[in-house]
C-alpha cells in the first residue's frame, strides 16, 4: 500500500520576517489562503486517503500544524524530539509504517514545495509507487527550464519502462549543486533533471539501505522500533534521538544507493525557498506586482508587496522595480528580488547581534 | 519694536505619511527631538523675547502647537477660522501688532524651514529690522548653490547700504519658479537670490500696500481691526474670513510693490519640503544613511529610513540605494529619493479613492 510522508520540520529562514522560529514556513499562507502545509496535504487527495498521509515534525510544530488538517488522524503526526535532518526523519516514518504494513511503500515529500499541476503530480506518484513496489528506490526528477545552481541534479541512465505514460530511467548518479557553466551543460544535454527531494521507496528497502550505509542510524531505529506500541516508546525515542547524527537522505544514502530509478516530471514544481520564488509562482497584476494586503502604487513594477491586512496597514510605493517588501507587525523587510537569497545572511546578522526576539 | 510672526497653518503633504491632516508638518520631529515649530521658535532667541513672538494658525493647530512652546503667551497665537494663504494671514497679524505698537516692525517667518546658522540668521533679521523701520519692505534672499527650479527668485538691483555687515540691495523684481536653463543662467549671473519667503516690514507699511494692491482684503482687515478688543471680535472675524480671497504675499503684493530691499544671506537655509530635503539636512552615517528608529542593513546606501521607535519596529534592508522608507503605524511609504516630490501625487490618489482616514 502507498503512504505519503510529509517532512514538516524546517523553519524557512529565507522567508523571514514572515517565517519565525515559532511560525515556520509550512505554517505560512504564502499562496492563497491555505498554508504551505495545507497545500502539501490537499494535493495528495484523492490518491491518498487521510489515513495514509503521515507527517514527521516536532512537538512544537505539531501543535501548530494539526489544527490546519483536521482530516488527518492525530496519530499520523510522527514526532521527533528534535530535528535530525531528513535521513533520520525518513527512517522514523519507515518504522512506523512497517508496524502497520510490512509492504508499505512510502512517498517522501516536503511541505515547502509548490506544484501547479497536481493531477500530473499524483499520476507520477502512482507510477512511482508501482515501480517502487518491486524494489527500486524511485525519485521524481524535475525537467530543468533554466540552469539552476541552487539544486542538485540527477543524471538519467538507460530508459527502463513506461508506467502510466511516464518514462522511467535508471539513475546514473546524483550530483551536488553545480556552478553556472556546469548547470548550463546539464540543461543543454537534456540528460539531467533536478533532484526534487521527492522519493518513493518500500519502507523495508529504505531500512535495508540504512543497514548497509548508515548502520548506527539503523541500530538506533531498530531499538526505537522495538519499543513502538509499548509504554517505553517515548522514553526510548527521547534517549536515542539526541545521539542520532544529523544527515540528509541525499548525502546519507542516495549518492551510493544502487537500483535507483528516476521519473522525469513536468508538474509546475517550485521550491518556495525565497521571496523571489514566492513572487515567481503567484499571478501578477498588469504591472507585474504581487500584492498581499492594501497597496497604493505609482510607477511600481515587478514587486512583491506583502503587509498584514489584519493590521489595517496601507503600503504606498512610488517608482519601484523588482523589490520585495514584507511588512509584519514588528519587522519590515525591504530588498531587491535579486537579493532575496541574502535574507538568510540578514537573519544571521540579527542572531549575531542577539536580536532573538526578531528571529 | 521688532516682532516675529510665524506662519504655521500648512499641512506639508509631501511629508506624508508622517504628516497628516491632524498632524501637520510643523508638529513633526523631523530634525532631532524638537518639532519644526519648536525649531522655528527656538532660533529666534535671544533676538526676540517670547512676548514678541506671534504665531498665525488655526484653532485645531493651536491646540497642537501651544503645548510645544509653553514659553509663548497663549494670546500670541492668532487664530484664523480657516486658512486663506499668506497675504490674509500676514494682514491679520499686522492688525494685531498695530494695536499694541503703532511702530511695530514685523518679521514674517514660516515653521517649515530649517536653518543651520541661526546666529547669522538673527543678525540678518536684526539688520533687516533696522532697514525696514525706515519704510522699505525687506526680504531675505538665499544665495543659490544649485539651479533650483522649485523656488521663486529675486533679482538684485543696486547696492544700497551695509548694515551689521550685511549688504542691502534694492530689489529689481520677483520672478516665478524658472525652468532649468533659466535657473542656471540666474545661478551663473550671481545677480539672483532665492525668495525665502522671509519678509520684514513695518505693519503699517504692509497695510498701506494692501490698501493699494488688495483693497478688498484691506477693507475686511479694517473691519476686523475695529472689533479687536471688543466682545464682537470673534464674531466679526468669523463673518469676514470665509469671504476673504485666498492669495499669497508673493502674488498679492510683492510682484508690484515699490521700495523693496533684499539682503542676501548664507545661513544654511533649507525648505524642508520633501523627504529628500529631510535626508539632505541630517547627518548621515558612513553609508550615507539617515535612520530614525531601529535599522539592520546590508549593502544599503544613501537611504532615509524612519520607523516609529515607540512601536518597537525593526526595519531590515538589503541592497538598497537612495531610497526613502517611512514606516508609520498605519502606513508604509517606500520611494526613491528622486521621486520624493511625487508623494503629493500619491496623496492626491488616496484622496481620489476616498481613503480619507489615511490622509
Amino acid at each position: 500500500m502507498l503512504y505519503a510522508v510529509i517532512m514538516a520540520g524546517g523553519v524557512g529562514t529565507r522567508l523571514w520576517p514572515l517565517s519565525r522560529k515559532n511560525r515556520p514556513k509550512q505554517a505560512l499562507r504564502l499562496i492563497g489562503e491555505r498554508t504551505m502545509f495545507q497545500h502539501a496535504v490537499d494535493r495528495l487527495a484523492p490518491l491518498f486517503p487521510p489515513e495514509r498521509i503521515f507527517v514527521v515534525t516536532s512537538d512544537l510544530m505539531a501543535d501548530l500544524l494539526r489544527p490546519q488538517t483536521p482530516e488527518l488522524p492525530a496519530d499520523n503526526f510522527i514526532l521527533e524530539p528534535m530535528g535530525r535532518d531528513s535521513a533520520p526523519a525518513a527512517g522514523l516514518a519507515a518504522i512506523h509504517l512497517l508496524r502497520r504494513d510490512p509492504d508499505a511503500v512510502m512517498v517522501m515529500l516536503t511541505a515547502d514545495h509548490y506544484i501547479v499541476d497536481t493531477g500530473q503530480f499524483r499520476a507520477a506518484l502512482d507510477a512511482a509507487g508501482q515501480v517502487a513496489t518491486a524494489g527500486p528506490i524511485v525519485t521524481l526528477g524535475i525537467r530543468p527550464n533554466y540552469p539552476a545552481t541552487g539544486f542538485g541534479y540527477i543524471r538519467l541512465g538507460e530508459a527502463q519502462t513506461i508506467v502510466n505514460g511516464f518514462r522511467v530511467y535508471a539513475s546514473a548518479g546524483f550530483t551536488e549543486k553545480p556552478d553556472v557553466a556546469t548547470a548550463l551543460s546539464f540543461l543543454e544535454s537534456r540528460r539531467y533533471v533536478w533532484n526534487s527531494g521527492m522519493f518513493i521507496w518500500r519502507a523495508d528497502r529504505l531500512l535495508a539501505e540504512y543497514a548497509a550505509q548508515l548502520p548506527e542510524l539503523h541500530a538506533a531505529l531498530a531499538r526505537i522500533a522495538a519499543a513502538l506500541g509499548t509504554p517505553a516508546a517515548g522514553q526510548v525515542l527521547a534517549a536515542e534521538w539526541p545521539n542520532v547524527t544529523r544527515i540528509s537522505i541525499d548525502y546519507g544514502i542516495m549518492e551510493h544507493a544502487q537500483d535507483v530509478s528516476v521519473i522525469p516530471v513536468e508538474i509546475g514544481w517550485s521550491d518556495i525557498g525565497s521571496w523571489a520564488a514566492v513572487h515567481d509562482v503567484l499571478p501578477r497584476d498588469e504591472n507585474g506586482n504581487v500584492t498581499v494586503g492594501e497597496l497604493v502604487a505609482l510607477d511600481t513594477h515587478g514587486c512583491y508587496v506583502r503587509s498584514e491586512r489584519s493590521e489595517g496597514r496601507l503600503v504606498a510605493t512610488i517608482g519601484l522595480k523588482d523589490l520585495v517588501i514584507v511588512d509584519t507587525p514588528d519587522v519590515l523587510l525591504v530588498c531587491p528580488k535579486e537579493r532575496a537569497q541574502d535574507v538568510r545572511e540578514l537573519v544571521n546578522l540579527l542572531a549575531a547581534r542577539g536580536k532573538l526576539e526578531r528571529l
